[in-house]
């Protein structure tokens, strides 16, 4: 069966141009112009559209519990959001128990996802502790599971944080196999006092959840696991990064040679601490870890992915409903769950503040929102590329239309937006994943399950002749 | 006519992979595979080739004077060296004189290269004062010549060399009319009382041109110069940086928003200073401004280019034989004319150096040598970019391929190659440009005359959807 | 003839301590009980009083012509000013002018100020242009006269404006003769622009002072006369540094081992650029170049001071009647004369919101008032200092009482005070110089002609055995 | 009893001058000329001497258990020793252990030293967990004690090692009770780790104590340190900083505006890593934690030295004999016992090598080996001041004498010295404590138990008058 785009824009990470694609078999086979193509079966028009590669959104939590809750968003729900804001592929993570064997964990999160995702995913894995038996079954994750990037708590303390030597051990042993180390930089130790002094001091209320998290606790992790990084001559990718000071340790990091990648998210490009004051604990809507940070970070964080120090952008979704579950820390700030619904509107916000104001290039955004990801990830060029033999993980996107973020028109499950009542420029609005319509005109027409677990390459090892780390 | 190429590996800035090319009308119209294609003219086949877009040398001097002589190598044998390199375009610089109209300096530079030049090119207009007649030709050169980018020079004392008052007016005006400002960044006066007190000490050796030129004279003027680029809002493009502190300052500048952007060369990347000792007055064919430098800065130049600190390479092309031009210095280094041979071999070295020993990946080097040239300086996606609708000028790359640089087997004028011996992986197997081979398996398969001068667009305004200085 | 000072707290640039002094023949000759001092002539009671050896003004311009005009204060008038604020030594700027002899320009500084000055003096000679007949006459500078300080402007372009090449040379011969080199640094070309703009824009408020005068433009000369000393391997001393970015680069270049300092002024460090903005032109009273600066740069200047990146402060004392000589810029800033009144509350303001609010320490009051400006110009410890053998310049401060500045209260003849109104803790009770009292309980007790000219050490040699500079 | 020391050129943190002391009831009472000082009974001839204040050793290990053995040289030897060194003064680390009251291991320290001790002394006071108990201790730690310094280790992990909380903790906790707190800035993670590592591999011999413990590991901690101290708004000093890294996170802490001080050793300033690969076994001798590093960062040390980045030099005093105690570690570096014998040349290493070639100042000499740790830690004036009313303890150090180091002729009770045969400039002639000749021309005059303990005052509280942190 084929299948022509047509009339589009067609734009990578480096370049722009008119021309026709060609698809079949689920693959991009061509690029021209359709009336070379021969005889098609389906012929979709992008007149007017920029047509990108898929969204890569390598940082979501889906079906996770947390806080002796769960988040709202499954994988079903999860990914038909995803695939609404125009992301065809994501990477969960994998939480993984000291003590358990990793591959129950893994087990666990294909049970999660298998024939609910409505598009293609992998995981990465949490490395707790690094223990004699989860140094035997690394091999094996990397090897049959296709798992090749491990996570790092450095917060957390007393559920996901790790101590140096796991973190310093898992840098070691990724380098050896091929793998790429994750981390949540924040000093937990740090953060832990200060919430317990919060709330000895009876300050319950969600914008302590910011207070008792400050910019120097992440600034601080960050240069630890750079330098921890440099030392073991190994790969770190820094997650959610959110403050000045962090992007200057990675920044100089990648100046001394070392091998560091640094990704942030929308919501700490485009909102600030203040969201937490919000009156009616409608601040809790805006907890995440790391906080929201002081207006000046955002401009330091648009410049980096400008210049190169921060490379890629992901959501951390990670949804609660404020009714039920964010509610759990109405009368203490620790017990509401952590994150918010960002999986859907995480490309439309970085087109919107990002491409349209001039804040970064057209191309830069498909480097930040896809590229980029799958090429660190081991997912190039299956994944992030519109290059013959490519899958054909399109999304159509019209950079003319105006509409405004809420969670009446958005489709996950969680029953807010934390970006409610944003105007953005720009819809998806034909999304293809591996050749297949799966959400047109704002309605989705795939089906769960339709995504498949996507077995990923080592890291650096993406394309033969890709010699260095991308 | 429809031509194909066949079974190679297109590189592009950003992406890697299998496909055939179709050529229409000077230009590529198809990529997929040729079986679609119909029937074609000519089949060129690639197995084993990258297929890169041809180089864009941003910077070449041909046919220009210097002290008291002519470079050997004009706009006919400097482009054919170049195209056998893999370059199908480059920007050469118009050198004007102070009092003298703009345009009259322009005619100058169409008489040399029109007829002559066997790829296509640009120029830059030199700046040496601002006055009011400088200021009224300026729109006209931008709109009717298409010359949207005017190099400074900081150095050449009672030479070239314009004051800041000159450099900061530039920098407004090109603001203003949407044109690139490059700088030459030395301190000329240091460097002009250094070099009298050297001939004054009897120090008239190659090796006293280095240490009169010191890395303090470049990082304090690509400092200013980036300083008043940012107190201006302009944007800047800094030639040819050699150093770590140059280096520091453009990084620092960009982190603090500023529009600037950096060039090395290949020489700076392979060569250093030790050269400029060799015996019996070897030393001379080394003499480049700004000089070689002491090993370790190549490294700093490296990691640059690999973290987004510098974006591109141009090969400062200005040869003089070495008997006859370069022995005009025997008994005074100052009477040596700067530069040497480098179009034809930039792309080779910095392929075999950079993506061989991995220092930086395929599709950066893609990015340095061609992409971003043609983006900065209003030729792209005419230039620079594997994509429907681009001129089809392109480069076979074998990179199995072992060869000896060498003045026995360069194909240009000057008598010596600044790089005799040294080993490089990859050859440009076959070279297109707009459609035409003109090179083939070490021949030149084109005629004098074939290129044309290229009209650019203003900065920034490349393709109306890259709202960012890319 | 003894003298002894009683009940004083004695405080040096590293010591605080309780102790009388005894003075005989001009100098301190005892420092202990003066119970144990036998009979003195005259017993000055300190209690309550800190004793702080007299303040070294390394930066005024007393009697000094600027455009058009000539300072209000004098010799006379302004060394009295000073020895109310505490101040028992200044150093005054010598312009000399292009053509003229070094010589005779001493020599009209003699004539200004012999017979004239309340306390002792020296001069810096300014450099404006680097001549044969100059580098004759330096050598007989230094031995014969001590003038052991070099100023180049890098500012005031067709006035006092040296190139680089002056500059340069400058410190060369600085370092070879013993000379400390010092610099106004700002870019004047880039203020002449600026400024030539404004003009034609018909902006001619004072605020358009502090406006064409950016941060960049001292930012960028700072740095590039710390990298030119760093060059000539030479020694340089900063005057009037008041922003960040200055105080980086000086901060930088004594990290890379360069011998640089850098004085701050009052001025700096307790107004604002909002000053400038004061109705009724008088803004004009707050016209210093550099201008003064937005707020948030004072507490870099302070932590400069307290950490060391900043070592001295001067009072660039230059003052100018509001009425008919500042006015002269009515309808044009450019032709307000630059300065204001500081050399009498430099102290009063330095100690008030230095020490008082906790951002210096009371011996490092003492280092950057007194002592370390002694020892960069070569008068250690004949001036500086509390110890024995040194000059008796003393000051009995008496920080409780609080009183306000005023041009009702001051002492110098221009008719206003720029700091008016402002509130200090801390007043210079009793002034001695050379062991006698000049000032007491807020009376003149000496006579005009009591200050003497100081020749001074060459740069390094102060002492013998404090070989590395200070 | 009156006594004068006579002809000597008094040295203080800032002043250099002649003049005589004279000296009563163990304090300088008079600072002139010896002829006003009425009759005395002793007069002591300074001729060709500085008089320098009695060195202040802040970092000292005596009578220490360390790895199942105990420092050679106790409060009776190491005193004696330092003495003859010319310090006067030191502050040795009172250990604790977890679970045990503070005041036992104080007790056990005063049992250590009462009787013993030939210089005055006092503790600081380890903290290796901050439970509610230590919490209800410290004030009286501080009000009973006069211990107002307390010590964090960041490394030996499962012994002395700290987690990130205590850390935290300790900062806040000094902050309100006006202790300094100090931390040994390792990551002792990691350190654990490679040591681990090293010892699989077979690695044994001492070079690999330097090998797994890079400088990472130390630039990590401090900076980790460092922001901790900033986020607390407490104070903190670094001990036995040892490399670049680490002194540029102390210094652009500094620059922030964060109370932080830094202090280094003799051992890192003129030994380097190459020692510990001596042969025989030899390299044991020159085994501290942190270890030596590579040449290079010797310089970076000295320059810091030299412009306020650092501001003490400790000795880490900590012997073992070479026969029977390093060689514990024989076959297994990790057992080989920390640290070496540096109490007594820590004063002639530092005169020489800094101020004989130029490195520092005489008054920086001064200042970092006396006058600054005794007005951090609560002891001045009373120590570290040449003033009226100090202690007198005081050096009469002859400059002109060439000496060499040697364990022959040292004063300690360990069987090495570890600059044997070094060359340096200078001996301690005569030292006096509270008055007391007590090492005079070689001879030691004092007797064991003259040193009494010094409870010091609270951080900050030194002398009222100085308000900033010193």
């Amino acid at each position: 069966m084929k299948k022509v785009i047509k009339n589009g824009t067609i734009v990578t990470a480096s370049d722009t141009y008119q021309a026709d694609l060609l698809i079949e078999n689920e693959k991009i086979t061509g690029i021209g112009s359709a009336a070379t193509f021969g005889n098609v079966d389906d012929t979709i028009d992008a007149t007017g559209c920029f047509v990108f590669p898929g969204g890569v959104d390598p940082h979501t939590h889906l079906d996770m519990p947390f806080g002796g809750t769960v988040t709202k968003d499954n994988f079903e729900t999860g990914t038909i959001g995803a695939a609404f804001g125009g992301t065809t592929t994501i990477i969960d993570f994998c939480l993984t128990e000291k003590g358990e064997p990793l591959q129950k964990a893994i087990q666990t999160w294909h049970d999660k996802s298998a024939g609910k995702a409505a598009i293609d995913y992998s995981f990465h894995l949490m490395i707790g502790e690094m223990t004699e038996d989860v140094l035997k079954e690394l091999p094996a994750v990397i090897s049959n599971e296709g798992i090749t990037s491990f996570k790092v708590f450095m917060a957390y303390k007393n559920v996901f944080q790790a101590d140096d030597a796991t973190l310093f051990e898992t840098l070691l042993k990724a380098k050896e196999l091929g793998a790429l180390v994750m981390v949540h930089a924040e000093n937990g130790d740090v953060i832990d006092f200060l919430t317990k002094q919060a709330l000895a001091n009876g300050q319950t209320d969600p914008i302590y959840h910011a207070l008792t998290r400050p910019v120097e606790a992440e600034g601080e992790a960050t240069g630890r696991a750079c330098q921890l990084t440099a030392l073991a001559g190994s790969q770190l990718y820094v997650v959610h990064v959110t403050c000045a000071e962090a992007v200057k340790q990675i920044e100089e990091a990648r100046k001394r040679g070392a091998d560091i990648w640094g990704e942030t998210c929308p919501q700490y490009l485009v909102l600030d601490e203040e969201a937490l004051r919000k009156a009616d604990f409608e601040g809790a809507k805006y907890v995440w870890s790391p906080p929201l940070r002081p207006k000046e970070h955002q401009d330091t964080l648009w410049n980096a992915l400008k210049t190169g120090g921060l490379q890629t952008i992901g959501s951390d979704q990670c949804s609660f409903d404020f009714d039920g579950q964010k509610s759990l820390g109405k009368d203490d700030f620790t017990k509401i769950p952590n994150g918010g619904p960002i999986i859907e509107d995480r490309m439309s916000i970085v087109y919107s503040e990002g491409v349209e104001k001039g804040r970064i290039s057209l191309n830069q955004f498909v480097d930040v929102t896809s590229t980029r990801a799958a090429k660190l990830f081991g997912m190039y060029p299956k994944k992030g590329s519109i290059s013959v033999g490519a899958d054909a993980d399109l999304v159509l996107f019209d950079p003319s239309i105006e509409r405004t973020l809420s969670v009446t028109s958005h489709h996950l499950a969680v029953d807010y937006n934390a970006f409610e009542g944003m105007q953005v420029k720009g819809v998806p609005r034909t999304v293809l994943s591996r050749g297949q319509v799966i959400v047109h005109d704002g309605s989705y027409t795939g089906l769960p399950g339709d995504g498949v677990f996507i077995k990923r390459a080592r890291y650096g090892n993406t394309l033969s002749n890709d010699r260095v780390k991308l």
